[in-house]
């Protein structure tokens, strides 16, 4: 099957017959290889880590159904980083800087993760990497992202092309004509929601510094980047609790990611659409479709029952590629709301921890707001807080209709996120 | 919630804004305003179909846990059908022929499939509506949709627009002229996968006729339209026998569809990727994104395990819907791949039934392909023919994992549909 794919790719970049260099055609060809490579090779990878028993360490929460996962096999995050990889070094044009700066965060991040889960399972180490190590390959992946940003003359933002519309009535002529690279520049500019034009430039923030307001305008961006692939890649990370969960926001913030990077990348969607065109970036429509295409395929395992997790090696390489993407696409401020269900989940261990270790200060005994954090576990849990406000009788809801519940949840704030702009 | 989202609404109308004559806009509201109303309406419906104890009557198929399922009320159609046409009727442009068309469509098969879920419930009548009466509604609309397409003005394909670059080596221009209603033609062209250009004309097909052909043309295409209504409306109803199962893949179909209608409905997009551009079509873009959101919305309370089944007044009015969709946009000899799900089901019924029926006149007793049809159920039983095959245990599949692989494959096959038509 896989090897009739290939043969049809091949067929595909024929001389003469060109397809591939069609982005929409190498994008489709890289989500389908994504999705079948992680279904194909996915049932071996699970298998020769049920052998390895890389199970997951489940500590006993008191959740219905729970204890049924002990020995499931973890590090599932190496099938969705195979099928990310593969199909993007096949059919993916490498010289691209923002394919190349795609593909070394993954592996970034996934060695990172990696690692974590081989200390818990092979050391026995049930932290895992230390928290200190961790930060570090976080930040170090937001500081190499945002120094490339800053240093590669690849990387510019275009301001030149202008759409046109003339032509008597019945006869509608639009022209969008794009002066090259003349109007090409490198400037810390992002998009955000609710003004006009969505146009925002970091540089705003640092004018009353004069002279250094060019660098500072930079200086603050990468310190956005750095604290944004921390805090995603970290409430990836939290999210994943339940079976599928973070599985499939991913591909659903993902699928919102892929339609900006490809409208973008465009100069005559984007000139027609009125939103910053950025030369070169629709490479990324590969890669992100190649990313979609592994989580879903991940998720034919992946679904509720299990049977298998992703692990550290998936979830912090997840979260971490979703913020450096953005960034890349100068989306990056759109992600509070589309990735809001993994910030929430941070918010909701930090509101957990902090205000227990608070009321215990001041009364003694400390108070807990959620029944269980991370926010998901809460909803397995019946009874409590939520029946007293909503004065109805609060039952355990089911695992499986979480996971679908938050998907939607995710669904609906990616279209919120396309309401912001106000694209015509 | 829905209050201060109308009052939003009317802000984005207000004069000078004008923000809902964006068509982009005005999709993705509708989609919202579905989900929200589906999510907050829907609780209440279900409440009131529990009251009057429109409840499944379940056949024991002899399936895990199966027999969990009585009780829990059916007809939630209503709830999809009332999500999709409210929006629709708030921010759709009631003028146009295509959305008058669809909400049409909507309205008859939703009121085809309630008479039959209550003739099922209320008349205690366990086969619910006759099977003629059923073929009689599907044919029916199949005629109405067919012979609108043929007589009204309004509904016509161009071949006018044309995409032209030029300019020297790094200011590209790109012309889209489009010479407006003088190249707008009445025929019966549709799209097909694999060949270039990718258009066909059911007049091809009755050429030999000479004289007659154009009518015979338009007579095969409406019987083409009568038989895929018919079709896609019952392997609906068919599939819908799992948790999620028919709300999923619709969606999942409908998205395809949406993408298709958006981009052969905008004169620049279809020029530009080398579509059919039909004029005026775009507003099918809401049409769909309101169904969309229905659906979604629906899955909040019908995925695995279901709290509402969507009932005949479900399933016949999704598949219906669907398929008049994709012939309104000429691209309903795409829906053979799209829609492969469906028409599976309907095959392996008749596949299952017809071998039955002739092993048994050959052999004395009746053999079966299937362990059980329609196929959904088939992985639902363990051992059997497929063990004897792979030459493993094949286990009985959990239902929450069968439906979401179910969903992955029809995801696998909407992007196969894009891939065949190698737009660019």
């Amino acid at each position: 099957m896989l090897y009739w794919l290939f043969e049809l790719l091949r067929e595909f970049d024929a001389p003469g017959s060109g397809l591939l260099d069609y982005l929409s055609v190498r994008a489709v060809g890289a989500f389908v290889l994504a999705l079948l490579i992680a279904i194909v090779f996915g049932r071996r990878i699970i298998d020769k880590l049920q052998l390895m028993q890389v199970g997951e360490i489940i500590r006993d929460l008191g959740l219905e159904g729970q204890m049924k996962k002990t020995g499931t096999p973890t590090m599932g995050g190496i099938i969705i980083i195979i099928s990310t990889v593969v199909p993007c070094l096949l059919v993916g044009n490498l010289s691209n800087i923002y394919m190349i700066l795609m593909l070394v965060s993954t592996v970034w991040l996934g060695s990172l993760g990696f690692l974590d889960d081989y200390l818990k399972i092979h050391a026995h180490n049930k932290d895992g990497l230390n928290g200190k190590f961790k930060i570090i390959g976080q930040v170090g992946l937001g500081l190499i992202v945002g120094l490339t940003m800053f240093f590669s003359p690849a990387i510019t933002i275009s301001e030149g092309a202008t759409v046109q519309s003339f032509g008597s009535n019945g006869n509608p002529v639009t022209e969008i004509s794009y002066n090259g690279n003349d109007h090409q520049v490198k400037t810390p500019a992002t998009t955000i929601p609710f003004v006009k034009n969505n146009n925002f430039n970091y540089k705003w923030l640092t004018q009353w510094m004069g002279h250094g307001a060019h660098i500072a305008g930079w200086v603050v961006f990468i310190l956005v980047v750095i604290f944004l692939v921390t805090a995603t890649s970290n409430g990836a990370n939290l999210t994943d609790g339940l079976d599928g969960l973070t599985t499939g926001c991913s591909a659903i913030i993902g699928t919102a990611l892929l339609a900006m990077a490809y409208l973008g990348g465009n100069v005559i969607y984007s000139t027609y659409l009125n939103i910053m065109y950025i030369p070169a970036s629709g490479e990324l429509t590969v890669y992100m479709a190649a990313f979609i295409g592994a989580l879903i395929g991940f998720l034919w395992y992946n679904a509720y029952p299990a049977q298998v997790f992703m692990g550290d090696t998936g979830s912090l390489t997840l979260g971490g590629i979703i913020a450096v993407f953005a960034v890349l696409i100068h989306k990056e401020l759109l992600l509070p709301i589309l990735c809001a269900i993994f910030y929430i989940e941070d918010l909701s261990v930090m509101l957990q921890v902090g205000w227990f270790k608070w009321t215990k200060r001041r009364n003694g005994t400390g108070q807990r707001i959620f029944k269980m954090t991370p926010l998901h576990h809460h909803f397995q849990k019946a009874g409590g807080t939520v029946e007293a406000i909503i004065q109805k009788p609060f039952a355990a809801v089911p695992e499986s209709r979480i996971v679908i519940r938050f998907w939607i949840i995710c669904i609906l704030l990616a279209a919120a996120t396309f309401v912001t702009l106000k694209i015509r």
